[in-house]
């Protein structure tokens, strides 16, 4: 009762507070969940997931699993709440402008038992950027949230995404969704920043496979990937090595070089 | 138990009838699994998803949901699972190679509850392609598929992907991928094509939705999509109509075109 009857600004703080507790030793995940039919009828190529993957990246946030979802009010309520209970962070692109196949607040609102609301800070930014005239049903639709949600602003557009506890909901046109996401990036509890480095070689990965899966026996603390890739004239690989402890990192590439000039081919660090 | 004592023979000819069985009518759905860290970590933009989204859009089958998730067996083999349960057809891509982080066969077999084998004609064309002195383990593992598995062979490489009942298993890398896939997209039971037609307009969405949403309310069978775009001078909305009934498609894009004109907007079909 005491909860349920709690002010949302204290809602809010106690959240926040649970945000900063989280121990910074603990590797902190997120997952992206993107909404839209367009990217699963193959008319637009996503452009969102990979900036959101970078900038996690850049403050010590692992996304552990990405999905796309159609515009269908059961797909992304399931996806939602099985994401959100499963990782620290959830991020999710598309559904919040103000045409009819934009459902994702009420779909968040469902997801989380809450009704949506028109939220006032909301109105108020819609209400600067439009005339009353041009301020119709459609565009007020934009500033709905779920009660309980804060907002996230954007130097893009008046129209905000939202935050409710740990989900970010925020738009599909990537312009904006980059507005949003850099405004929220620096705000979330990371653990310790994840280095990567890359050692390139015209050694095929078959060549290589046997020694790499020994060094990654040796190495557990560090994720060692083996990617192919063309180049002019033939394949070769890229031996991608992240973890957090840069002196473990320089012995695993040094470590890795050796291997590769061994087996009688180039390492070449990336720079 | 007869089924259990089936030859594999049988159990794959038994498979191809109950997938040419399929009802034309009914919608055909598919989902996309790309496996691999590199995608998650933002190292690697994702090219896969769009040209088997495109792909599957022209035979028929309507992508239904996509996931990415680490090399992680547990997570692998769970969303594997799970998709291939909901959807007619599972597409993975990635983790098909000879190093330690190349594990999705292992995994397909463990969904399936099959033992991996050392497929007798993969491991012939590996054999094809690899003096006796570099077909190596590593190498050799390119040849392993669960038991009861057939082939899906590619004009890139030598290793092939295979299919598994309803998921198909293809490379990670985008050349070898696209050949695999182009391989199978033919031989899949899709339902009616569905057709997209675009509307471009200057106007913005919130000046349309009103009069989109009552028109995908008087075209159920039509599924409407609102797209903004920036372009030079300001914001533009590309209205998406999708459907597989080109007489009902003409009669939708002309209500659209009227209605965006109606506004006092601009209303031009993208050829």
């Amino acid at each position: 009762m005491l909860v349920a009857a709690a002010p949302a600004a204290i809602m809010t703080a106690l959240r926040s507070m649970v945000c900063a507790a989280m121990p910074s030793s603990k590797t902190v995940t997120a997952a992206v969940l993107l909404i839209g039919n367009e990217i699963l009828s193959g008319r637009t190529q996503d452009a969102n997931l990979n900036h959101i993957a970078k900038g996690l990246t850049e403050v010590g946030v692992k996304m552990a699993e990405a999905r796309v979802v159609p515009d269908i009010e059961g797909e992304i309520v399931e996806a939602v709440n099985t994401l959100r209970a499963k990782y620290d962070y959830v991020f999710t692109t598309g559904g919040i402008g103000p045409t009819h196949d934009d459902i994702t607040a009420g779909c968040i609102a469902k997801a989380f038992g809450v009704p949506l609301h028109c939220h006032p800070e909301a109105v108020k930014l819609l209400e600067a950027a439009y005339e009353p005239a041009k301020l119709n049903e459609a565009r007020l639709k934009m500033a709905e949230t779920p009660v309980g949600a804060d907002l996230v602003k954007n130097a893009v557009s008046a129209a905000p995404g939202f935050r409710m506890e740990n989900v970010y909901v925020m738009a599909g046109v990537p312009a904006i969704m980059r507005a949003m996401f850099d405004e929220v990036k620096h705000t979330l509890a990371g653990g310790p920043p994840v280095i990567s480095r890359t050692v390139a070689t015209g050694l095929p990965e078959g060549a290589i496979a046997e020694g790499l899966g020994a060094m990654q026996d040796a190495y557990p603390d560090i994720d060692i990937g083996s990617y192919p890739f063309f180049r002019q004239g033939g394949f070769g690989v890229h031996v991608v090595l992240r973890g957090s402890d840069a002196a473990r990192l320089d012995r695993a590439v040094a470590a890795v070089i050796e291997l590769l000039v061994g087996l009688g081919g180039d390492g070449i660090e990336d720079s």
